[in-house]
């Protein structure tokens, strides 16, 4: 069999500070609203993804976490096709970059996250974005690729960007101006530190495609936020990050997270993803600062239960002695503390005393630390692509 | 000393079903939109308040549920002096039944509940209609006294009708226009059952005072509630009652329920007032509902964790063993049902499947059944006042 064609990127997860909930459109994942996100590090949490054509190959294939998947995915097959109509319309347009002889190659893709799914992140951010970076790498696309990556899944289009993100909903309909823009690098704002905080799961909360399908169409909180709320927090929360104002930055996060879940709360049936763990969390966050007289912590929650912190380097190594009492781990087992390094803290009794909470025995798996990071990368060592020469994946589960 | 001249009245609990939560004058407690209620029969739920007079009473004095408390509060100080001015103003309108010779004489009172203030449930809107009701009575006041009540406690102004109550928001900087009127009288809709699911108190909820405080000043979502959703809710609200269409009379109990703890999460920092059990009893009632294709039961909850439910005398048998089945009450004692007798039904596996949640032992305390009943009553047998003919409670804790 001929050679293929190997090409393996990786992408970040992100985390929304002003949230997106409810699309305009379903098809073309047109949202109802702009929103900004922070692009975590890929060193503790990214997706891998190669991609590998080959005139060999008999069908387009997919294998995610080891397992394959079925190709015929819409949303999958939306960023397929609109790479290759991009890559065809460059080669229409004479640019000689463009291998023109793999355009007809069927794919194999795979992907892997160094993150355990039970983290209830949002993969398919960073899934998708991989994806449509590998794809385009690998059929010579270049240029603005967010809107590819936004109908595979709508906050993907944040991932393909590092540092701070927004989405500008736009307001065409055929969502040609509906794209990811980077308000600043990874590099602007070194002290901010980020925390995931995974509680232990529950329950599966309802999806948040279905689920912001309901919204839209049974919670009138859910419009007027949309139209009237956002565009000033848009605004406000750029210029907080641009100042690396981080009180300012951290009410309007703590803000914004608590709206969108009452938006949730106002939907038809109505949808909770926030549960007891999470509520502990909220009232740890605010007491903390008020003890403090300042806000140092805050907390977001997208569509499940577990927190993400943001706070500054200087506060982190108490912080987390904080949630470690008020959450005291599992002792048999298990690693409470992944990804960077946190000194330790003595933790007063004052605070303790201040906070005041009982404390919820096993209510957070553990903790990931980390920072704000760059958008997608080129993997150059081939080693370290997960498609062998033969165009199947080295590891299945 | 003078042989005091003594009234006791009775007066009820109200449940709102769209809810008021925001005052745009705190002083005279008007609210940001108008509600409406069901009044709870008081043969379960109830507040009995005795008034007394006399020429020998050296000061004004209160006892509440067997306690002196403070005379000098300042709501109550609030219907004492309008009850006081409108005997005065009729008087000197020359009306000839009024008891002219009582005005210039200091009062007791003492009032008691019928219910466990355990219950969570308001209890200042019975209290304070009771009070004012038992005032009017001693001093020869009549007509409209729910401006008056609403001084004490907004809720308070719609627990002086019986059945369904609105309380009319007004527009009026002096709040003359801000009163209750009855809808329809308790013995319209004669099918309609109210149960109170009395959740095991994990902790006390932020005041409803404080809580609407912080609400209105940072919650963009209560400013839109009021302005744009309330009006068209009351409309539609009033007509389901008046149809006596219970679908949507629940659907839109259990939406307007909803959006008031939405608004409360949009608080900052936001206010919690669904724990969860309330969670269970939520998802309870709409599973139920979906497995029987219909709308046969509604919740509502107020501040706190306790859920009212509204059904139809025909399916109280059934879903209290609903209750009963997710909620296993504890075995050792205590009685779970309380108020009005509900026949034994069966429970089939079907509908436990279909409903399929993880029980939660010990979640509800108990079950108060009731109906709606009528407005605040005069207690004519004399044996049954609370203050003796020394003006002193007959029996104090």
């Amino acid at each position: 069999m001929d050679k293929p064609n190997i090409v393996t990127c990786t992408a970040p997860v992100n985390i929304a500070v002003i949230k997106y909930w409810g699309k305009r459109d379903e098809e073309l994942i047109l949202p109802i609203n702009s929103s900004l996100s922070v692009t975590l590090h890929q060193e503790q949490l990214k997706t891998t993804t190669t991609v590998a054509t080959s005139r060999s190959f008999q069908e387009d294939r997919i294998w995610l976490n080891g397992k394959e998947e079925d190709i015929t995915h819409p949303r999958l097959q939306s960023c397929l096709r609109e790479i290759r109509r991009l890559a065809r319309k460059r080669r229409g347009d004479g640019d000689p970059s463009v291998d023109s002889t793999g355009l007809s190659h069927k794919v194999h893709i795979c992907s892997v996250n160094n993150f355990p799914t039970a983290a209830g992140l949002a993969s398919s951010a960073a899934g998708f974005a991989c994806l449509v970076y590998t794809l385009a790498r690998v059929f010579g696309v270049e240029g603005e690729l967010s809107g590819i990556a936004r109908q595979g899944s709508g906050s993907a289009c944040r991932s393909m960007y590092g540092g701070f993100v927004q989405w500008i909903m736009g307001k065409k309909d055929d969502g040609k101006d509906s794209l990811a823009q980077q308000v600043e690098p990874e590099t602007h704002w070194p002290e901010l530190r980020i925390l995931v905080l995974v509680a232990s799961a529950e329950r599966k909360p309802v999806g948040s495609t279905s689920g912001m399908q309901t919204s839209v169409q049974t919670s009138s909180l859910l419009k007027h936020r949309a139209e009237s709320v956002v565009p000033g927090r848009m605004v406000e929360m750029i210029e907080a990050v641009q100042r690396k104002d981080f009180a300012a930055f951290a009410e309007l996060t703590m803000k914004d997270s608590n709206q969108f879940h009452a938006t949730c709360l106002d939907t038809y049936p109505p949808i909770f993803y926030l549960n007891s763990v999470s509520q502990q969390v909220i009232s740890l966050v605010h007491r903390y600062n008020r003890h403090y007289g300042e806000t140092r912590v805050a907390y977001t929650f997208d569509a499940g239960p577990n927190a993400v912190i943001f706070t500054l380097q200087q506060h982190v190594p108490e912080f987390v002695q904080v949630v470690q009492h008020f959450f005291p781990p599992e002792t048999n087992g298990g690693q409470f503390f992944k990804g960077l390094p946190v000194n330790h803290a003595a933790l007063s009794e004052e605070l303790k005393q201040a906070i005041g909470l009982e404390p919820m025995p096993k209510g957070i798996s553990y903790i990931i630390s980390t920072k704000a990071g760059p958008g997608p990368c080129v993997v150059e060592d081939p080693t370290l692509h997960l498609l062998g020469s033969t165009g199947l994946p080295k590891n299945t589960v």
